[in-house]
């Protein structure tokens, strides 16, 4: 293992952690309160990014293990370190409480432990809002765009953060892949954000509430969350933004090109926008008796739709007093979540489709066992590797999904509530069902829940590999 | 596709059921019951089986697609038939309830739709607990071992019928291997019902209730199942042989044999009786305060695990009201179920036991990709092809249980009656909780629902793929 590598990677990541907290700290002095949380821990990110990034590694050397290491130990030290502006400033004073809303940020599930967000600061708020935005599209891939390579293979860094089965390259050169992402999130971010401000919302609403939906997130200044402003048109915004930063980046790439044609035959795209206009007028259908007609049941499922395949979890009506059959529905999108290479959380709708051809496959090979098939996928065969990585990748994720769930029921509550807030938080959803629903929050859970919840939430985020490696025993054993 | 074996073998089912008919009619005409039920049942499985039986197949080809029709078209049929005499005798008289109940009999669910046992006839209750008996084996496994094999390759029915990842013969003729392993279910049958005469129970009661064990079952004579007996004796006894019949059968044979070390040896057997091991400490100690003590909650729990892990589903406690937690752990033990080979359902613990180690290999594998190795299983190399098969098993499994409890959940009932209602059917233990717990039952479901657990019992029971095939485009387009 380079240690080295490591370890001057982690510390500009902090750097750059200080330099993003450098925002909410502006906020806040424009909005007369006071920045000295943020002084704190930017002097404190300074002195620790500082320290590791004075180490001289030895050589440039980044090899998948590295990735892993790399990328699970930033995001811990990240949400770590981003939660102290919310312990200096007392507005969540018990740092376990702190720690599990930064995570909950970095990671764009948006699952809060306050029971009421209206009161916070401007500064704090925005910085609560602003991690969405830098979780969504990773923080290293932010790196790889900004600070000239410094040698190494990063690929394996990207490999580890970007979601999805494989990482596809969109230009040879790997830095400026991760500028034309970068670019395109922030266009997309911005073309919200005006949207919203010609709805009626202030720039500061809009903007950080573009920073949620961009990151698919979905913290919010209001209590009520998008609810709380009572307007269709930025309902029908943020959903449709919800649907669209849901989508795999690739295929704005490809729209800018011009190549319509890759973007209508992408079977990914097709069955991801398949299932939202399937779930939005099954829904609607289920609800249309209880919301007071089939067209008012449109505008609540297509928000709640899009909210959860995209794993962003805002929320205009409580779907946790919706027929059975709706949360159902609900709970099984929570599985699926966005495309790959997207900023959604969730299984992902390539390995959903790979899964489904897998099935497939195996019944054909069973039963005739002489004819062997590859698994075809966006007009190409998937490699052996990538469709075992797939089945392993989705039985870890049920298999987590399940633990977290047994020990959650060693609290109050009930089944649904443990079950939900385990998937919620393994997905990147946020808000689950019963005690956990749209109007509930975590703050009942006890602090040893709230941890493990936080850890789901990485794991969920960093597609469980990079941060189950970094907590294998080899990792620790080897020095 | 050799239709006409296939069809000739359905006969011969058909007719093997109408012998095994003549138990239960003999039963009736010993307590002075109406025979003509199973009379009339006799005779039209002996038309339709004497029927199917007369074609003469142009070869004795077996190959993995015929084992596949042939096992899912047999259990389909013997359900279809084993269900008349329960509509002929009036007791169950609407016919998709007929097929509901026999179906959980021959796949050993013993999910019931019944509200009250006791009323029904000596000769009904008796061909209803020899149901879970008959389909605990197999059936086309006892036509091999009491027929004369007429040639093929029937080692593709065995693998289509018997349950886990892979078949092992135990000596190399099929036939031996089938007729050891009735031995052996015949012998373990006749020692539990000894015992249970010993502790009380008259010879009838004693015999079906050794037929539902070892088949797994669950169904009983007495609508409070085995609470009904109130006794320590038979409660041990019955939980002792539930764990007994959800271990692999080869491991009796290497007991006969006498090869202990190897028994020893089995990462199978260890794992399941460490799962039950820990469970039941576990729940014990969950339940102590609400049933008075630890050695009272063992008592409760021994039973509720064996009960739930060999997916047999006979009741002493009502444990839809013990903690949560306790509930959670039932609740995964229901994915678990017994060891490849026995009689119990669910995954099978072999399957959890490869998905362990794949995560682990998988992890090991993207971290250091140069090092590959396999995984190991039982002291032997697993084949790729199985590990993949167990993963496209498992996620199936997972798939058809999530869909099936979205369609119940328009059902009147809620989110954990329909999740534990589809898994307990899948996973062939019967009751779940809630609406389908202990105290509950299968009556206030509609035909539809009835019907599609049905399929789902015996999807879990044939390891989906066979059936799977059955019911394919392929197999109805090439005729």
């Amino acid at each position: 293992m380079n240690t080295r590598i490591v370890a001057k990677i982690l510390g500009i990541v902090l750097l750059i952690e200080a330099a993003l907290m450098l925002l909410p700290m502006t906020t806040a002095l424009l909005y007369h309160e006071s920045a000295l949380p943020f002084l704190y821990s930017i002097a404190i990110l300074l002195a620790a990014g500082g320290a590791l990034n004075a180490i001289r590694p030895k050589s440039q050397d980044i090899y998948a293990k590295e990735g892993f290491v790399c990328v699970g130990a930033a995001w811990i030290l990240m949400s770590a370190f981003g939660a102290l502006p919310f312990v200096f400033s007392g507005e969540i004073p018990f740092y376990i409480d702190a720690f599990f809303e930064t995570v909950s940020g970095f990671t764009t599930t948006g699952a809060t432990i306050l029971t009421a967000v209206e009161p916070m600061s401007k500064g704090c708020a925005f910085w609560r809002l602003f991690t969405h935005w830098v979780g969504g599209m990773g923080v290293l891939v932010f790196i790889m765009a900004v600070l000239p390579a410094s040698g190494g293979n990063y690929m394996h860094i990207m490999r580890a953060e970007v979601p999805g089965p494989t990482v596809g390259k969109l230009v040879p050169r790997l830095r400026e892949t991760a500028r034309i992402l970068y670019l395109i999130y922030i266009a997309l971010t911005a073309m919200e954000t005006l949207l919203l401000i010609l709805g009626g919302m202030s720039f500061y609403e809009a903007l950080v509430h573009s920073f949620a939906t961009a990151g698919t997130g979905g913290f919010s200044t209001r209590n009520a969350s998008i609810g709380g402003f009572n307007s269709a048109y930025i309902e029908i915004v943020i959903a449709t933004f919800m649907m669209i930063f849901g989508v795999n980046f690739n295929i704005y790439y490809l729209l800018l090109l011009g190549q319509f044609r890759s973007v209508f035959k992408s079977e990914e795209l097709r069955v991801y926008l398949g299932v939202i206009l399937v779930a939005t007028v099954l829904i609607a259908a289920n609800i249309a008796s209880q919301v007071g007609g089939f067209v008012r049941g449109l505008r609540y499922s297509y928000f709640s739709v899009t909210t959860v395949v995209s794993t962003t979890g805002f929320c205009t009506a409580d779907f946790d007093t919706w027929p059975e059959f709706s949360k159902w529905l609900l709970f099984l999108l929570m599985f699926i979540g966005g495309c790959a290479g997207s900023t959604g959380g969730g299984m992902k709708v390539s390995r959903i489709i790979i899964l489904c051809k897998s099935f497939i496959h195996e019944l054909k090979k069973q039963a005739v066992p002489s004819r062997v098939q590859r698994i075809w996928f966006e007009d190409r065969p998937v490699a052996e590797e990538t469709v075992k990585s797939v089945h392993v990748f989705s039985l870890a994720y049920i298999l987590i999904l399940l633990i977290c769930g047994l020990v959650l029921s060693l609290e109050k509550c009930d089944f649904i509530t443990s079950m939900t807030a385990s998937l919620a938080c393994l997905s990147n959803v946020g808000p689950g069902l019963s005690m956990v629903g749209p109007t509930g929050n975590y703050a009942f859970f006890s602090w040893w829940s709230k941890l493990m919840l936080s850890f789901e939430m990485l794991f969920g985020r960093l597609e469980i590999f990079p941060l189950a490696y970094l907590l294998s025993p080899p990792v620790w054993r080897r020095r």
